[in-house]
């Protein structure tokens, strides 16, 4: 039975991704994903579970910047989760009871408008997670009636489940990847995604126009990029990209390592089977067969013949 | 005296770009960025100043996400301002007797290094705001030991400056916008930043490529590109833009022009003068010379003269 | 009625173009393009006809160098004409007594499989025009036995049509144009051709993906390009170019518009209707009215309006 | 002693470029580029020597459709000739006295200058060749006064040379090729070209800058590009490119790898010394020691290695 590490504490919507991607593991919560991935690395785990991007708050920072910058780790499949919020209390009460409210920064963010609409006189308390703000309200000496969080931490923790879907879209995903350290990649399964991260050599203008060239020309489609400052002052950032298609095809391939060759570095995060399902378009020219085609044309005429 | 709304409590590194930026404002604070820009839209304040994106943890969310979707404002001004925390407690004390530690998450991830190092064994609680956390510090019943802050929250609510320069790197910086109503756009002065933002018509592959292309045609360098969550599932983006240049010069209005031709819709964020004043390199044939010799030349051709 | 210089001799296939293109026209036959289209300049004609380009030869050099370096004509009208070589005799005769035929250099090459399987020990002589052919084989004390010509020429001189149809391909097509004195240009139709002569600036790589962007760009499409050398040396060339569209039109004035910023010298050399009245694919947001709507929005954001 | 057939007759400029790239050879002078070329072909030549273009006139199209259609042959060298034209008479005679000048019709158009300043009453009829020019006007019994043909060909036929540098401009180049049936390609020597002929799958719009950008996005430079027609209408081309480099690095062969996959069809015609020994520029990420890096580090990815 593998054991994934996840960012925790249990109950979270990451446990939940944990149980959907790998229903026989162990789960290890973290106190945060950068400790999530370090169990990963150090062999404490045998990888991680953590939050890549959500449809309405965006790239979650701290896994971009840990899948930068720390240790290698590979990215093996990915989710895309619905994430529904409950809100929770000790006891029933009419929802004008609830004056102070606890629960985490993005869930603020999300469930903004059912707050002023429903508990305009409520405060919101930002807490390090849904769970924790769960499990903080279930202590009967706790300052905050209430709390907004997954419904199985509601379970966890004993709670009444006052209200459900406050979010103010019902549509949320949240994107989870699993972690594993470097080796054999997933095989292709012809719906494959496979992310990257690029450093700039030097910041000259038209740098970005140029890595999407070297993609475009292979035709390989870009599915997702995200710029994060590289800490060197305003104005400098790095990329994230999203590539529709698997390291193993030929336009893949020689898509990345053209990236490779412009930029002062190139990070691969691994090519995975997609969540949703969905077969890229090969353009013309691009397909496998169309490289080995090439390559066979190429040393023929190397060697001179027609 | 014009009055600014600002991201508060008082006491916070916005309040300290408002100096700056409008020495002779009186300050409005805020309880977060949606506060501020809303007190400017109803007139409550003549214009606001909020943080836009930090040399380390990338753009500000909300700002991006209220520049993009709320009722519209202009930036007029920006701000670079070299961010440096201190920890900062009720009384002297030594730093192995600090123990819980209050402080915004940005600056939980900025200090992280110095804490592991110094205070291997303290707790590090999420605040709303670095002034915050001061305040509540600066309350003798408070379960909080010291806050990470600004040292001008230290001296507003008479804490000690246990340590200065805790963040892990010395020259994190963070830009400020000043927004006001639309409006008569500042001059161009030469050293001029446009941002933008711009939503795409379909999702489609080479989208990125054909919108940077509108710029690179016109010979103008993109300095930032954020890629954010349309909010309609994961996969779906809009993005903001930071161009070199005025919008009144014409080959930033050709190519903001372009833009708005193959999108679905550009919102124009403003033209303003760049805080760090580096005038762009104008690529030859691309200067406003250049654009009207081409524009006289093209009336006589149409009109049949050679 | 109006007088119309033509690369002469009487008889020729600019002739029957003349003809069609103009058929009340009075042709002027002239000794060469040049002198064609000197006509025109000095007054002596109201305009010219002459070859541009043929689907087995290619470009006509003369007439292609005249428009880019001669004193400026507009294109104001152009015909695709298919092109029937016939072999003419001054009497009647066996194929295998032709010993000797005079022809101008481009049939010589369009009827090479014809001579080589029908007449395969015949000698082709080069004739400045297959009109003279015709002409100097209708005199009685000509050296040769046979012309290739237009059957109209055999008509003209009184010989005897021994085959048709010897060109080795049936479809072989002349385009011919007519040209004016710079002046109003024809109206725009929804299908019309813009075409322009453009020099470098510097031969810097690159420069003519440089010029191509700026038509692509704008979602004009080119329909021949060709490449003449500028008389200074291997290496250096200028461009001949055909677009889709009426320079009227707003995507291809600015096109046109760009091209000229980036080039040492453009030379328009008019718009006109297509002869096989194709309309082009207007790419999305290349309309006159995308134009006109984001002239509109500039407008309103240079003066600071949302 | 290898034997080289060559565009003649003998005295030609074909003939100079021959005795220059290939001292010992023997010539074969053949009646036109097509034999030339045959008689490689087929054996009864090692190879040919034949012109490619010339600065002043553009491409010999005869040479450009031959390289295209005809039986695979290899561009093995290249030769920028200076080309002087001379005025021969049989016996020496005051140039108002030249009535009737005979020449080939690339010396018409390049002497045209002269002939109109110096001789404006003279007709100038085109020859089959400048040698051939010479040796008809070395026959007493000729019509014609003159010949305007090489020096050398006066030396061979025993004519006085009345006026030499009569071209209108000094510095007409013309570039020859030596030409071998397929086999081993010239070394690589750091300033090579190369020299391709590509045909489009279909003739949509933006081919030509897909082609264009296949090269760019490789770093390889295009010094040459002409359109021919395919002879299926109007409308219809397709194009020879020369590139800088040698297709043995791996820039160029990746580069023409990619037209091979976007195009019906490409035909190499050899990678060979350039004749000005200029070595190209080579774009950062793009020696052969970046891809052989690129390549190491795509094979470890695949393989899961960090």
């Amino acid at each position: 039975m593998p054991k994934l590490a996840y960012l925790g504490p249990e109950a979270t919507f990451t446990e939940e991704a944990l149980r959907i991607l790998a229903p026989h593991a162990e789960g290890l919560p973290s106190a945060n994903v950068s400790a999530a991935l370090d169990a990963a690395r150090r062999g404490e785990a045998d990888g991680a579970v953590v939050p890549l991007e959500n449809s309405l708050e965006g790239g979650i920072s701290s896994t971009l910047d840990e899948l930068a910058w720390g240790e290698p780790l590979l990215i093996t499949a990915e989710l895309l989760l619905p994430v529904q919020f409950s809100l929770l209390t000790r006891t029933e009460m009419p929802l004008s009871d609830v004056k102070r409210v606890y629960t985490h920064p993005a869930a603020i963010t999300q469930c903004r408008g059912f707050v002023a609409r429903e508990m305009p006189d409520a405060v919101v308390v930002p807490a390090p997670s849904t769970a924790a703000a769960a499990q903080e309200v279930a202590d009967p000496g706790s300052p905050y009636d209430a709390a907004i969080a997954a419904r199985i931490a509601g379970e966890r923790y004993g709670l009444v489940e006052l209200a459900s879907g406050v979010g103010d879209r019902s549509d949320t995903v949240t994107r989870f990847i699993r972690l594993s350290r470097p080796g054999r990649l997933p095989e292709p399964t012809g719906s494959d995604c496979t992310s990257l991260v690029a450093f700039l050599t030097d910041d000259h203008p038209g740098a970005l126009l140029e890595m999407l060239t070297e993609f475009s020309v292979r035709g390989v489609n870009l599915t997702r990029i995200e710029s994060r400052p590289t800490g060197d002052g305003i104005g400098r950032y790095f990329f994230h990209f999203d590539l529709e298609g698997h390291v193993a095809e030929a336009r893949v391939g020689e898509a990345v390592s053209g990236l490779r060759r412009i930029c002062a570095d190139v990070r691969f995060l691994g090519s995975y089977p997609r969540a949703d399902g969905v077969a890229p378009r090969i353009k013309r020219g691009t397909a496998d067969d169309d490289f080995a085609e090439a390559a066979g044309w190429l040393s023929r005429i190397r060697s001179g013949r027609p």
